[in-house]
């Protein structure tokens, strides 16, 4: 088993390939926690992302965009590897708004890894999965290319970096 | 049936509702056409909405977040009047990647209006519906509340401006 | 805590509402287990519900049908009453073919319980809903009508059968 | 363009396909329209498919069924070629109740067709698609085996059958 000093550098660099892409760093996603079969990313909503004037209520686009990216983290992290893929389909059910100016968690699982597809669900929340903000699943496509090692993906991010 | 000046008149009123909330003006929601049977919005992808820094593509929450306000529209056009309500689950099948900085369309139709439920379908597309980046359905329920006429809604988003 | 005594009795009660429906009856679905949040009902596929002549698979719509009548049982178990309802969405995920021949057992849980919608996960399985054949959410809509408790509605069978 | 006489001729074949399997020959699935782009098979619902024993309403799992089997062969018609594939997700939202005892019609389009996976969309109804009982969408995989021309398929099920 990891030890917790393995675990807080896991989860530094986990948290590169969260952000990875500009708009998870605009929505501003924080990796949470990081297991094999429960990935957990934070979203802190701003003004900028309500969509719904009169609640103040996150837009929809947002949690959605929150568990995509899980999702893509989920499979990255059971593989413990990288490779390029694309979300071929997802579903999103809505239970209870979101508390307006509260931190929104987005837990996923990979409950499925096959050659070409991997299917994975979670859940959106305040508190507990078990009290969701909202359910989804989806499938993601693999769409060719190398598998990269974590640590290669984070020595290129480097140097990708001026 | 509306004259060419109504036409760019209502588009002109519905462009307001386009982008009532935060996050559609943050997105940049642009409404382009509005009938009774479907509306379309297009958005000018810039960087900050990039979801795959390697190909450049569009990060997938923003294309559900386009078409999650295109059902809204749809459906208020189809009322010709504003009601308070939230999505109830919307599923999203991603056909092909987006073109990387150019600029995507969602239309939408609400199929079908009930009393407490509405019903919607569309895709994002950047020429035709017919060759689509995404397919999707929604549905929606009215969560109570008054009824509000299309001029009131923008009345009283005139006197929320200072 | 109920008595297995009970436990028995409880099935016993719940299985006649398993196979109210004619459709039921015609696959012959058997109810294996039913707890607050975990009922589960198998099906015997015989050689009339293959889908796939050159394969033996069952046919998706009976897995679909299974899962859809855990769900309602699910619904009913959690309220511990009837209420008239409907099927408002449904989405399947298919993992792997069932095996030719072999019982499938369909497990649900009622995981949000509203005044209008009721919100339902599951699985379809042999082993295992860890190892599942399809994974599945829906959503039911209660429709009016009196709310109907347990007891009542088993007298009322007794009473439409001569 | 067909001639009349081709297009009957090409529904009598296209109805072997139809029923090739048990299910749907139970269900007594009939082939009613084959075109590219929209095929539709009729189900006369008869007592023993009856969901819901008060209503009268045919079980949620035969229009599933219906429109599974609709999917398969609007991809066939597509492809003018059989190859062996799954369902590998469904999702169908229900708009109103089917009426009892009456006909339903399940029509679909495959509107994207890859190498390894094809893209449906459909309807249930009565009178028309666009007064639907349900409407749905689905992703099929292909899962390899050899491609079989039509009228290769029809002469095997001929020397299939004593």
């Amino acid at each position: 088993m990891a030890q917790p000093e393995d675990e807080a550098e896991l989860v530094r660099k986990w948290q590169q390939i969260t952000v990875i892409s500009p708009y998870s760093r605009e929505l501003g996603l924080r990796l949470h926690k990081v297991e094999p079969d429960w990935c957990v990313i934070a979203v802190n909503p701003d003004g900028r992302v309500v969509g719904n004037l009169a609640t103040g209520v996150v837009h929809g686009g947002v949690v959605t965009a929150l568990l995509d990216s899980c999702y893509g983290l989920a499979i990255f992290v059971r593989m413990n590897v990288l490779r390029a893929m694309a979300t071929l389909d997802l579903r999103i059910d809505y239970l209870k708004a979101a508390t307006p100016g509260r931190e929104i968690y987005g837990g996923a699982v990979c409950y499925k890894l096959g050659h070409e597809l991997a299917f994975v669900r979670g859940a959106a929340y305040h508190e507990s999965p078990d009290d969701p903000i909202a359910t989804s699943s989806a499938i993601f496509m693999f769409t060719g290319g190398p598998v990269i090692s974590l640590e290669n993906a984070l020595d290129k991010m480097k140097g990708d970096t001026p």
